[in-house]
């Protein structure tokens, strides 16, 4: 593995936070396993969604770490510095894609996680539930083929790819839509605890979940595209072991209602 | 890992279905896992086929991604559109033969478990249990004799393979006859729950089922095979982890009517 003094701080940056987010969700995958029985019967299967979550987001950061290092190891083959910003920017499109399937099974997971705290059996909010995975499954599909929107130097066409952007945040938008319309039929249903672990969870789908769509329209200007990997890096950690958090005290806090 | 740049759109959607398919797999794996304990005693023995399947498709589904993975590298390197088109055609009979491998073990086991849901000893339906699932080995046994039927250049041969899948049918067909009869004979046992379920997953078997015969039979022709592909990939969603999902819920619904 190469090192700074050869390819530059930036990148040994950006594969620190690789490998620390890999073990973050081993981390979280194991907790997630092992304390199933300190939250109260009915958040069990919230668990098994946190386990589920990290597992996926554990491995996809695996296979992402893993191809960036083969890059770095190309990268301090190249003398040239803008040589150099060349493979990166190029590499992005090839290992950023990877996000792209987790999230495709991560993010329906996260949302089902959020609807678990409303106490609503699931077949009362067949429509709109269905409704917002579908959206949620367009909008990684659409961004995906968006990202995939590239020459074959892999040089970013920016029409085609900010047009497919767009017609994935059709999407993203129904998603907030959605949770506020069953916050405001069912939150009387679930406990204090509950209705404040909802509304935290359901408000980062408009705050943090905003960085990706942020940082996939940056890789259309002239941006070193290792911020982006940094910031989503940090960002999945909010969104996956953040969340998992939060869903982990909630069910802990109403083991005494049981269930 | 190359982009739509250089191998094109379609191929990498196909790649992005074959990797979320691993992960919900994965997923699928450690759900069946964790929940065994919350549906009831009589099936908890569907859980941990449920679990079974999820583990075999997972792991399926990581050999096709990554022969799939190789088979892109070799296509970036192809400039011609006329010699990536027989690329992906002639590598399709050697990475979808891995599916018939999945397929012999997760079949059996999908109609075990959809049998379970009769209240039935194995012991009283021997010997229309026996006929079927060997019915169903026998159609996938020769269904990838039929998938073999290629020549030096991995060149379909129509009239052989087209021979060997009206054989293959043979065994299909014994199989909805079969959980037809048993159900006629032992449905009364059931509890209507039961009853509920052994019906939407008997009914996968002549609908969501007959997408492989049809894929097959396309396979002869000059379509592009990422389609069927992608086609699979869903179908195999539907399959196993809806029919798993079905399975869970008519588990959990029973509990209270234990065993
Ligand atoms: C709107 C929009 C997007 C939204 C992506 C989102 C919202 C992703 C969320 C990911 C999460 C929550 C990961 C979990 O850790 C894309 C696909 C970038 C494409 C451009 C338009
Ligand atoms: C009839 C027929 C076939 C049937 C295949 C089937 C019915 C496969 C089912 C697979 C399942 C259910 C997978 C689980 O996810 C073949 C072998 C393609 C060969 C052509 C004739």
């Amino acid at each position: 593995i190469p090192t700074a003094g050869v390819v530059g701080l930036l990148p040994m940056v950006t594969y620190f936070f690789l490998v620390v987010a890999m073990y973050a969700f081993l981390g979280n995958f194991l907790f997630a396993l092992l304390s199933r029985t300190s939250v109260s019967p009915k958040h069990k299967s919230t668990q098994a969604l946190t386990t589920i979550i990290a597992a996926v987001a554990g491995i996809s950061y695996f296979l992402i770490q893993s191809y960036y290092r083969d890059m770095l190891a190309e990268l301090a083959t190249l003398a040239d510095a803008d040589n150099r910003q060349t493979l990166m920017r190029e590499s992005y499109n090839a290992i950023g894609q990877y996000r792209y399937m987790d999230w495709a099974v991560t993010t329906p997971l996260l949302l089902l996680k959020m609807v678990s705290f409303l106490r609503v059996k699931l077949h009362e909010i067949k429509r709109p539930l269905a409704i917002m995975l579908l959206a949620d499954f367009f909008m990684i599909l659409t961004g995906y083929i968006g990202e995939q929107q590239v020459g074959f130097d892999n040089e970013v066409l920016a029409g085609p790819k900010l047009i497919w952007g767009a017609v994935s945040t059709v999407g993203y938008i129904i998603i907030p839509f959605t949770l506020y319309k069953l916050w405001k039929q069912y939150a009387d249903r679930a406990l204090p605890k509950e209705q404040q672990a909802y509304r935290l969870m359901a408000l980062t789908t408009v705050t943090f979940w905003g960085v990706y769509p942020i940082g996939y329209i940056l890789t259309v200007f002239a941006i070193d595209t290792n911020w982006i990997h940094i910031t989503f890096s940090i960002a999945d950690l909010i969104n996956k072991v953040g969340v998992g958090l939060v869903a982990y005290w909630a069910g802990r806090e109403t083991v005494k209602y049981a269930p």
